[in-house]
């Protein structure tokens, strides 16, 4: 299939938290129809598609209803079972496609492609135990982060290395489980690019945004980011350089820190991404619309950005302050319909518009 | 009830055409549910909401199991029968209230009211028969048309009446129904005033838009409307005093001919309305969201326009242009998710977005 996808098509997204919900929001502005696969009956996408299919990862029989009564699957995160995508590629085409999930399911995968195309990524190496955590520590120096190799988001499954002394510890916080040790880089800010590439081989990124991490989970981000028109250019040519070489179909993030010698990349995520949240309310194409036109075959938006924004996470009890936002006429609220406010859940966002883009 | 709806409150919608699927998804935004009553299994709306009530208007128990099980009932059209409102007023608040819907669903009775109210309208009086029909012609002067007192829209139930031959045909083209002739007015163009009132009784308006229409069916709306300071001070006022007047709470379209003597009522809408779609990519916060942001006690945004937009509707095989439009970085689509584009049926609309607003 390389014509795109009539209205009326079905577009099928693994996963039905935020992220598939405000797909589902976009592909109905496209007039397509939007499935949701979810295990949990309260998902927040299922509120806003067609149909919710409930059911487990490992429930075969679910999978392949769901596969055939949708022209194209996508998904919001990138830890799906292989034996789930397995089944679901049998009879429907994933996108975006499988080698960006084999490459970013993997830390130490994922790291050492982005080291084979020539970028530069923090200092790492691969710990399965004791000795090559020792090893790791020699290679990559002190402080340092291990990091589970999958399964990893918003700070969960990582271990601070400070000192000799702390790798018992770090060791145990992984439970067994495969890890890379990140060498500390001394980077003056975090940014991330939205990028996308469209069926027909088309590439076009939304501008970098200056991220702001808490406790490993990202606060805001803000359009403009300070950066110099080369340290722009250069981001925006490193994501085209990833989504090329994946062959991508879709919306990717892109995680840098921008340091003297140039960006580094901290991660890549094969799915519309939180650092894009603001492009809802900054142009006239945002990253899940964008998203939804690359997985049904459409023309791409060029990412043009026309007003400054401030996004902003709404996590755990940051919900409460919800009736004061709703008072500010230039917060545009998304709020992602979880009933039960846990700390460290993301329950929505807002996108403070701060103006218009300078020309 | 009047405190604000909290999160995860269910908002229901009557009618689910593509006014209550963009009224849906403005809720989602919200983190609240919606909830659409609707006949038809094809309605757009039923693909964005959280629940599709699959009822006629005169299933009592239907209405009933759809009240009980939402905090709020709106609606997208005003032509609801008095039962069904009566039903479901007896279970849960309806917003905006029964006498917008009173005024507005009968023509003849908005124009009475609307000059009780002290609004200029154009000459008009009621029409029931060939010799009613005679005197009005003699009272509102010739060019006319006479429309059908209810169920009229987008140029449907009216027949021009250019001289006295063509009474006869106009009068058998009401089909017996209950009319009104209303005069000729010499206008210099067409805008519309979509104004907003809170629970609070807190009003604010979105800046007039200048439409164009053809064949009775509106075709664009573009933002800034060529008006003076003066101008545009006079719609907004007008529309706060229809806003008052109703004692209202929701969003009210209010069409109104441009003249030297100052603006004249064309119709009122107690809804969303056409001619506000372009708030979706002109204003941090929509109509739609406006609309819900009213009926759930929230405080409303203060109507500010960021940018400069022309709206146009597709309408019938319009619908052919998309992959073109889609290949535009400026044009926001807005699909309703219709299968058959037949003619005049309006099948989505793309918001063009022109620039920032002058500040």
């Amino acid at each position: 299939m390389t014509e795109p996808l009539a209205p009326g098509s079905v577009i099928g997204i693994l996963g039905g938290g935020q992220l598939g919900r405000m797909l589902a929001v976009a592909a109905s502005r496209l007039g397509l129809v939007a499935h949701v696969f979810d295990p949990d009956a309260a998902a927040p996408a299922a509120q806003v598609a067609a149909r919710h299919v409930r059911a487990d990862y490992d429930d075969a029989e679910a999978l392949a209803a769901f596969a055939e009564a949708v022209d194209v699957v996508t998904y919001e995160f990138e830890n799906i079972p292989t034996e789930a995508l397995d089944r679901i590629e049998a009879l429907r085409p994933i996108r975006p496609g499988r080698e960006a999930l084999r490459v970013s399911q993997d830390r130490l995968v994922e790291k050492r492609w982005l080291a084979e195309l020539g970028l530069r990524t923090a200092p790492f190496a691969g710990v399965d135990d004791a000795a090559s955590l020792e090893a790791a520590v020699t290679q990559v120096g002190l402080p340092a982060i291990l990091k589970t190799r999958r399964f990893g988001y918003d700070g969960k499954g990582q271990a601070r290395i400070a000192d000799d002394a702390d790798t018992g510890a770090a060791l145990d916080a992984m439970a067994g489980a495969p890890a890379v040790l990140e060498g500390h880089v001394d980077f003056g800010s975090e940014i991330s690019v939205i990028g996308a590439r469209g069926l027909d081989g088309a590439v076009a990124c939304f501008e970098p945004g200056l991220n702001v991490h808490e406790d490993g989970i990202l606060r805001t981000t803000t359009l403009p980011a300070p950066l110099s028109h080369a340290q722009r250019t250069d981001a925006v040519l490193l994501a085209g350089r990833i989504l090329n070489a994946l062959d991508y179909v879709g919306v990717l993030g892109v995680e840098l820190f921008v340091t003297p010698g140039g960006p580094i990349v901290n991660e890549i995520a094969p799915r519309v991404h939180n650092s894009g949240h603001w492009t809802q309310d900054g142009c006239v194409i945002d990253q899940f619309e964008q998203h939804v036109r690359a997985v049904a075959g459409w023309p791409l938006g060029d990412g043009s950005r026309h007003s400054d924004i401030r996004m902003q996470n709404l996590i755990g009890a940051d919900i409460e302050t919800v009736p004061e936002l709703a008072g500010s006429a230039s917060a545009a609220l998304h709020l992602y319909g979880k009933a039960e406010a846990r700390p460290g859940r993301k329950m929505g966002h807002v996108n403070h518009w701060l103006g218009p883009a300078a020309p």
